[in-house]
């Protein structure tokens, strides 16, 4: 039996499990669809619940929330990854679809599984080895040479849950901690890429230029597309590995597939099954945005053009730095925006209503043009701005006159 | 005192009377700029209720509905005309800040107060008279010709309220109808346009360019920007009229000004103080959209970019048509969605959530591109798509290959 569309627009009910940025995003995007997207949240503070009409609140690891939001929707989606396999299949067991679906996003949620997975595949992936003991690692290391990189399978985000360790003890003293780890060969990394697909359950697939991904301590701190200086051919090859993942894996909705770009080729590092913040650049970059994306695949709508609506896109992150401390007695956030709009009136910005902390991802700009330095210098002085409540002195002489 | 900030974002708060299609789509831009857009709507299946998370519910005609939602709040703007001024001149004596104020907006809401004005100010306009007996119509039909324009002065839209009469009989029977009325000449009109401004309370103004709008039964049907073979001089003769009538009357907010273009030059329709039909296409082909302009402007921000990202944008409304009838037998809605995704891709959809009537506004689409015959001929096959379930064959043969 079909789920109920809604009793006011007629129209299929998506519901989002997590109430953060990606579900505010998301909603946004469903606005224009004449979806009024479900969300669970976690409290009424969270990005998603601040602006959504119908939140609900609970805990994505308890059962009965997600039966709760998942009742009468079409469809159930996620804003992060963290939700118990088990839970997912009790939900499709009693008729609701999950999009991904468990099976698939065990990838996105088990770096072991995904490495199994890759490797059968053929999928080009560092050396790697499931490792329980310091003689596991050992082993590796021989094989691989230090430093090896040690990671908890599940869990880790943002650099959390990746370890690089140079010898022995190091690596006995996050087996003690963690358990079962992945090891993986430190790889001769010259720059991190994405290839985002998006993938519906007819098995429409659609493309965005990949990008580059500038990571500063395990965050991403900006994404620059297309990524400069790509070759045609690894471009091409990284968006035919990202689509051939995705119909192996048979995800429906968002794929990212973060890759390290070594002097040989592409290598896979992680996946995320949902928009994801090497995708935020699409909402003014691209003809469709990877948030509408997300929503039509999961509705199994067609999908919509990828095109890039300008030559450069960057998007920069905006963390909570000096102005999030609780000591800051510059502009308030208020006046900050104040400032960032005087001076950068083409720069987007996206500014998630979270509390602010230091580290927190609390928005992002996206600035376009012509020039991938112009463009880049434009939207990281305005981060920064945002952020530390500094204009780059060289970035205001420029602009200033 | 000013008005205290988001408890959860800490940023000002902005409340809108109306909850149609504009605040919708105003709620929609204001996610990205960190707020938490606070609605007041009559009911749960209004546009902008079923995607605001901060929805009051009431009428716009009541005081104490006015005052709980102002309540708190930064500033009061407007989804429509329609709030009698006397209210909002006590929510203003309350200390609440109304954009635009009670006296700028009456210009917007009265027609006869409005032509007084632009009389005052020397702006171009069509001859006019205040009419109250058929005595009066004739003797301005004596001096500018039958038939004569006559309009109520307040509560008309989309053509309600709008009357063309050829006799001193018509007259006299709209007269006792409706009271005193306002006459105007029926000027040799080649075509409409409308010039859009948002000026903030410091004072600052930008404007986008001047488009064209096609009406269809009094109601606006498709909107061409920029307005195809409009003289440059002509434009820039629009834009500063817009801005010196902003100016002059203390708009705060988006200022659409609606124009007759006849073979002499431009004359003023009327006014609208809110983001505004004619402004939609702004979303995907401004780099700064009419929505955002409105918050910003209302939150005296510095105003966004209104440099346009194509060439040509062409918005096309999607008015209730056959698929909106009772008896309706071809695809449901959910089911024209799909189809339109697959057969334009790359034509954005804006869908307002109602319940679907003949005649009702119920969404529009936006599509981009280099040439205005083509981009203006898959808008509208587009929305007559969604409107009727009817692809032009002609349209369908040209794209299906």
């Amino acid at each position: 039996m079909p789920a109920p569309l809604h009793p006011h627009t007629a129209l299929p009910v998506v519901a989002m499990i997590g109430g953060g940025q990606l579900a505010r995003m998301t909603h946004q995007a469903a606005v224009a669809l004449g979806q009024s997207l479900r969300v669970l949240a976690a409290g009424p503070d969270e990005s998603a619940a601040l602006v959504a009409a119908d939140v609900r609140f609970g805990d994505h690891r308890d059962l009965d929330a997600l039966r709760a939001v998942a009742g009468g929707a079409t469809v159930v989606t996620f804003d992060h990854e963290h939700v118990p396999t088990d839970h997912l299949e009790a939900l499709e067991a009693a008729g609701t679809r999950v999009a991904p679906s468990p099976g698939a996003l065990v990838h996105a949620q088990d770096k072991l599984v995904l490495r199994r997975a890759l490797g059968e595949a053929g999928e080009p992936q560092p050396a790697w080895a499931e490792v329980s003991s310091a003689a596991d690692v050992e082993v590796f290391a021989t094989a691989h040479r230090w430093p090896v990189v040690l990671k908890t399978p599940r869990g880790g985000y943002d650099g959390k849950g990746v370890f690089v360790v140079r010898d022995v003890v190091e690596a006995a003293s996050l087996l003690e901690r963690h358990g079962t780890l992945l090891a993986e060969q430190r790889v001769a990394m010259v720059r991190e890429l994405s290839a985002q697909v998006a993938r519906s359950p007819f098995g429409q697939v659609a493309v965005w230029p990949v990008v580059e991904t500038v990571q500063r301590d395990g965050v991403c701190a900006e994404v620059i597309a297309p990524a400069p200086g790509l070759s045609e051919e690894r471009a091409a090859a990284a968006q035919e590995l990202a689509v051939r993942i995705a119909d192996r894996l048979g995800v429906v909705g968002m794929l990212a597939v973060e890759l390290f770009e070594t002097p040989d080729g592409i290598l896979v590092n992680e996946l995320a099954m949902r928009p994801h913040n090497s995708g935020h650049w699409t909402i003014e970059g691209a003809r469709t945005s990877q948030f509408e994306q997300h929503l039509r695949a999961v509705l199994d709508y067609p999908l919509g053009s990828t095109a890039m609506t300008a030559p450069v896109a960057v998007m920069a992150n905006v963390l909570g730095g000096a102005a999030a401390a609780e000591d800051w007695s510059g502009p308030a956030l208020d006046e900050r925006i104040h400032h960032f709009m005087a001076h950068w009136p083409d720069v987007k910005l996206h500014w998630y209503g979270k509390t602010q902390r230091r580290g927190r991802k609390l928005g992002h700009v996206t600035a376009l043009g012509d020039d991938v330095a112009e463009v880049r210098a434009r939207a990281v002085a305005a981060a920064r701005y945002l952020a530390d409540g500094v204009v780059d002195p060289a970035f205001a002489f420029e602009h200033d006159h």
